[in-house]
């Protein structure tokens, strides 16, 4: 187990011809709504170590403010000013937590403090420029102003490295504000730990409340020099009957603890000397973040951590080795690539321990396991995506969903779970998708009689929102529970999944069961105005309904129109609610041109203007399926245009790149699919719906061994529509791409042109 | 390391000829300031499953309010309502924490809040009369008048077994109130997690702040008949996310959280249904917790654990088995007894692992871990009894103390400690007291340099209250660190002790260092009015001096005519200091005599008017050793007649029997050795100074095999002065014995006489 990034080293001579790394833009998605991160991280990193802008949020009135959503992961483009760099980050979410344990390095008086971003000067945080700014794959740096300190960092898995050169100092500091964290309201805190084991070593834990309701977070912090004093300030009444006469626990008293707490220490330091720091995370406890620091950063080289974690990048990334018509493809490209990379993130000790949602610590047995599941995101395309480019780790994330389901008291696999905690964020049971999407494909290194049994058990789990009323009247009664027709047709889709999975495991029983209730979706449509509507608990229609907008119309996240057409496990009987590919194919048309107001979706943080085209709204999920649909109504070439189109407008290599949430890389994994030609519609099927390439050309290093070449003939911005298709040399006359056909070695050549191939 | 009570159980048919257990008065010491709890327990137990009469007790600008002090065990005989039973207690103590995991039964209307005990009908709690009260060791029972249930309660190492007998009622309850606590300030509660496993099974954990810093308490609860619905209510404002719309989590939702909870259980019962629950603790997790009950109580015999439990009371009683001249005194004597066998407690799962004081968890390895180190107490005279009557135990005690030590973040040995916690509490580093004492004796189950190493280092610790001071000047400056005189005199005895195990090993260099710093006691008497007098850091007396007064003079919980005989390891350069022989007898003369006005100790809630004779106070730990000071001046007989009026009227074996906080045990172990007829006035001497024994004879039974026969010819109340001793058969002229006698086996007759016998 121990420095698990030497195994895939030996990988690096065979694919990373390329420097792959020099085209991904971490700044990407940073601006506007993207919620990307900068900073410093290698593939699935449990550590992800990047600057915090700004944390403002906070719960008033059991309603949380605007500023928990831009910051969901710390950073804002447009901001001026740095708080500091803290090690735990998610990807591209629409709600916060994490920035675990801030360092902050400072010159002259000390300020514990963070201040202000209209007055950094009042606090120790510090105004910076995109001009000394570098954010690469695993290496950030950048000036810090106002102390005239460069900032640079790196990580392994397990442990973010810094390195901060100082000025001549004799008033230097580096604060660790222990009470930061993203999403902080007041209360956030729990607890808080430190012990100064010696003038080089700091340990400890952070343990949170809020979105993970039962959180704690270990460390291990080694100074490359020893600090020659240190202290600490506490912003709580929490008491500490022991120092009463006999310390100044305040000074060089070696034991912190509190709810809320900031710590410094204190160097001189000569013209550009570098202070460097190791900071590793555990799971489990101190000393697994001890190990876990020793085994990943034995010595003070900070080059080559940042070579050897780039390397790793150089691997990862290599796995797609992708032509494209532009730079600016390039780079959107890699970047996409790179944020499909960044989680769900390893959550386990070097000796494989770790805590379970029982808060109990348990052992990894063969497997890697990981954390942060944003199932309702991710099992569209990400998942999927890992089912061709990364299959080992794809059946690990599944042991870990198993794991995560042994240990629940609801008996449930995860909804949305991070860091030993089920946050139940938005809706469905979306890990059987993820489950039934390997099983089909036949990327099972786990045991799928109890993955199936797991599916089953979470699918009828009754108290679970709505689903008593689902599995006894098939629909969710919107009087029952809201965003009743999304769950409805999220479960449908999900019990589809699972019969797909029961039948390839030769389980009739549960076959039938479970592709009965995938029929469900047609209790929610109503025929007399031709959409999904939220149905009572009495049999009728809700009265008041609008299909425009998005809130408290029986839908989560998206309105009628776009949730209407969420039946990927059948569009064929969707297409025949509609009323036939015509009207279907005329539906379709309206959606992308017809015209949204801003009011019918402004005040839902998750849909932006940016992400929109007509009433398509890509910049959130659940209509990421929807370009593909008019390949079942016979009008190929309309995806192809749409496809491109969305490629083209609503991706790019800037800050403002991403027209929505990243969410854990499910808009990059769209991106990444329909790039390549090709997307899947059903996660559980084995069929991917063919678009239209961006690519130039592709090859798909496969972990088997064999690869999938693609080569688009002719491709230009312009020849968007796909003429022929060869597949190994044949011509391939369906609109759909076959997985085991793929990943048994595929030579793909696509023929493009200017013109819709009708046939 | 599975069912340790089972080894004992062999030894029960050599010992257990005699039931014990029918002269232990649990109940005594529970009126007015001892302290002690009557509730169930086995010798050393983790769990002490006792009522809580109330707990009243809060933190208020910084001070604690008298409650806090008046509830240390949560009982007061007093009381009149029970507010329901926890598993966690102090046996004895000055201060407040613990009373974790508070169980009540009801019936009727579910009410969640305790209650007043002006008012109990507004709250669950229930009335009660000590006529329906029994304790004896390892069972308590008690009727609830409201409820009109029976309680019974026994307990195992680490589990309490409860047996609640109903009336019929479709509306019983047990209520689960895990915000409830000894010491139960606002914000004492840091977290509390419960998960509802199936309907018989109830796991969690309760985290504090406060006298333990950071603690964590796990449990497993297993009821004997499933529950029909359960719920809680969550008492503060800390979020969940995860429940919005989804659930109703307050009922019948498996997961609870929160900072404040209580749970209940509903049931339907019969009349005299019996509900038993055994729920279990653990240091380390909720599965340590599970993991003990299953290995402790397998079953759900009560009546047989029960038995199993008294009988392991009756096998350490009868060790030592002594026959009194009374009833009353047999009472006081097993009671005693009992009372020194309840703590310190152990503190490790069944498999061997601990929450070490760096919050990691450790494995002891060959030995048991034990916690509650109340040590600036039992370091005089109850781990000297240990070294006789438990040598194995108090082996495992020090092994416990070492293992602190390793993972202190200040290299020290415990000063007050539990839970993995250090509270810091009182003066000293009396842990090397207990650590000499052990090595002088040849009770060395541990790596013995080590101990040295580890009683040095602690020395040493410069931040530690006046130490740096200490080292420099040999006394501790009045205007540096308060209670400088009583620092300045235990550090001497306790640098003394590391001399004698220094010798003992052979470290030279060790010792002539530490025996030069045990004189130190010299810096802090003042000549000119002959008394131990606060010095200043300029080498000045302070001006302003009461001899009388205890609080704010120098001294802790002591004033200075009893402090200044705190010279217990060089008594004759005390009476040198005092005058010689002559002047020294009338100090001892006048503080038993003298009238010790309220004012100079009533604002000190350690000191009462109950515990005083004269000046001379019993019932607080400073001035244990005096009454055994006339041997030194050849007036043993002064010594005889004082022994005998303490034990005579600072005992008893009634409610109110205790003159003071038993203090784990230290007041009960100055009650056997004395009544046995010798103290411990130095541990780390192997001298024991001879008393006037009380019982008429003793043997007790070593591990070792061999056996202490005491036997007191002419024993009568008034015959309390010693006439003659007889060693073995012949004549024992001095007034100590030696340890290693004793431990050889000794048979010792006091020939007992109503005069004085002056040499």
């Amino acid at each position: 187990m121990k420095r698990l990034f030497l195994f895939p080293l030996l990988s690096v001579f065979i694919f990373a011809q390329t420097n792959y790394i020099q085209y991904v833009k971490p700044l990407t998605g940073t601006q506007r709504m993207g919620h990307t991160f900068p900073g410093a991280a290698v593939p699935f990193g449990a550590v992800q170590l990047s600057p915090d802008t700004d944390t403002l949020g906070y719960e008033k009135n059991g309603k949380y403010q605007a500023e928990v959503y831009q910051y969901c992961s710390g950073y804002q483009y447009e901001d001026r000013t740095i708080v500091g760099f803290s090690h735990t980050h998610f990807s591209g979410t629409g709600h916060s937590d994490l920035g675990d344990f801030l360092i902050m390095p400072t010159t002259g008086t000390l300020q514990l403090n963070p201040g202000t971003a209209d007055h950094p000067e009042n606090g120790y945080r510090s105004r910076y420029s995109h001009a000394n700014e570098t954010a690469e794959p695993a290496y950030y740096k950048v000036k810090l102003d106002d102390h005239n300190i460069t900032a640079e960092m790196t990580t392994t898995t397990r442990v973010g490295f810094h390195q901060y050169t100082f000025p001549q100092s004799d008033s230097a500091h580096i604060i660790l504000d222990l009470m930061h964290g993203i999403y902080n309201y007041d209360g956030k805190n729990v607890w808080i730990f430190v012990r100064v084991e010696n003038d080089t070593l700091v340990t400890g834990f952070r343990q949170t409340n809020g979105w993970g309701r039962t959180r704690t977070v270990y460390f291990a912090m080694a100074f490359s020099k020893p600090f020659t004093s240190y202290g600490h300030a506490k912003y709580d009444t929490s008491i500490y009957r022991g120092f009463w006469k006999k310390f100044d626990v305040r000074t060089n008293f070696p034991e912190m603890a509190g709810k809320n707490i900031r710590a410094y220490f204190n160097f001189s330091t000569y013209e550009n000397e570098k202070i460097k720091i190791k900071f590793a995370l555990s799971p489990v406890s101190t000393e697994g973040a001890l190990q876990n620091l020793v085994a990943e950063i034995p010595d003070w080289n900070f080059e080559r951590v940042k070579n050897e974690s780039q390397q790793l990048w150089n691997v990862e990334l290599g796995k797609v080795n992708v032509e494209m018509l532009t730079q600016k493809d390039m780079e959107t490209f890699y970047t996409s690539l790179y944020h499909t990379l960044l989680g769900p993130t390893v959550y386990m000790d070097v000796d494989g321990r770790y805590k379970g949602i029982d808060q109990n610590i348990h052992q990894a047995d063969g497997f890697v396991n990981y954390t942060t599941f944003s199932l309702w995101d991710t099992y569209r395309a990400l998942h999927p995506l890992f089912n061709i480019i990364q299959p080992k780790r794809n059946g690990d994330m599944i042991r870990s969903m198993l794991a995560h389901y042994d240990q629940s008291v609801h008996h449930m696999l995860p909804v949305w779970s991070h860091y030993a905690n089920e946050n139940w964020c938005m809706i469905g049971y979306h890990s059987v998708s993820v489950i039934a999407d390997a099983v089909v494909k036949g990327n099972i290194p786990f045991d799928a009689v109890k993955g199936l049994e797991a599916c089953v058990t979470t699918a009828k789990q009754k108290y679970y929102d709505g689903l008593e009323y689902y599995m006894q009247t098939g629909y969710v009664p919107e009087d029952k529970n809201s965003s009743s027709v999304s769950k409805t047709l999220e479960y449908a889709y999900d019990d589809w999944a699972i019969a797909q999975m029961a039948k390839k495991l030769g389980n009739e029983k549960v076959y039938a069961e479970f592709i009965k209730r995938s029929e469900n979706f047609n209790n929610a449509f109503d025929p007399s105005i031709g959409f999904m509507r939220p149905k009572m608990s009495d049999g009728t229609f809700r009265k008041n309904f609008s299909t425009l907008e998005t809130d408290g119309q029986g839908f989560i996240e998206g309105n009628s129109w776009n949730y209407t057409l969420y039946v990927p496990h059948n569009v064929p009987q969707l297409v025949q609610l509609i009323g036939g590919n015509k009207r279907f194919s005329y539906y379709l048309d309206s959606l992308f041109t017809m015209h949204l107001p801003d009011e019918f979706f402004a005040h839902n943080e998750d849909i932006t203007r940016e992400g929109i085209i007509g009433n398509y709204v890509h910049g959130n999920e659940p209509s990421h399926h929807v370009p593909y649909l008019y390949n079942w109504i016979g009008e190929p070439w309309k995806t192809q245009e749409k496809v491109r189109m969305i490629l083209d407008t609503k991706y790019s290599n800037t800050p403002d790149g991403l027209s929505g949430n990243d969410d854990c890389g499910q808009m990059s994994a769209w991106y990444i699919f329909s790039a390549l030609g090709f997307y899947p519609v059903a996660p559980g099927s084995d069929r991917y719906s063919i678009g239209s390439p961006l690519v130039r050309s592709a090859v798909i290093h496969l972990e088997n061994g064999k690869t999938i070449s693609i080569e688009a003939k002719n491709q230009t911005a312009k020849n968007v529509y796909v003429q022929n298709i060869l597949l190994n040399g044949k011509v391939w006359k369906e609109n759909y791409f076959i997985h085991s056909n793929l990943m048994s070695g595929a030579a793909i050549v696509f023929e493009m042109g200017a013109k819709p191939k009708k046939r």
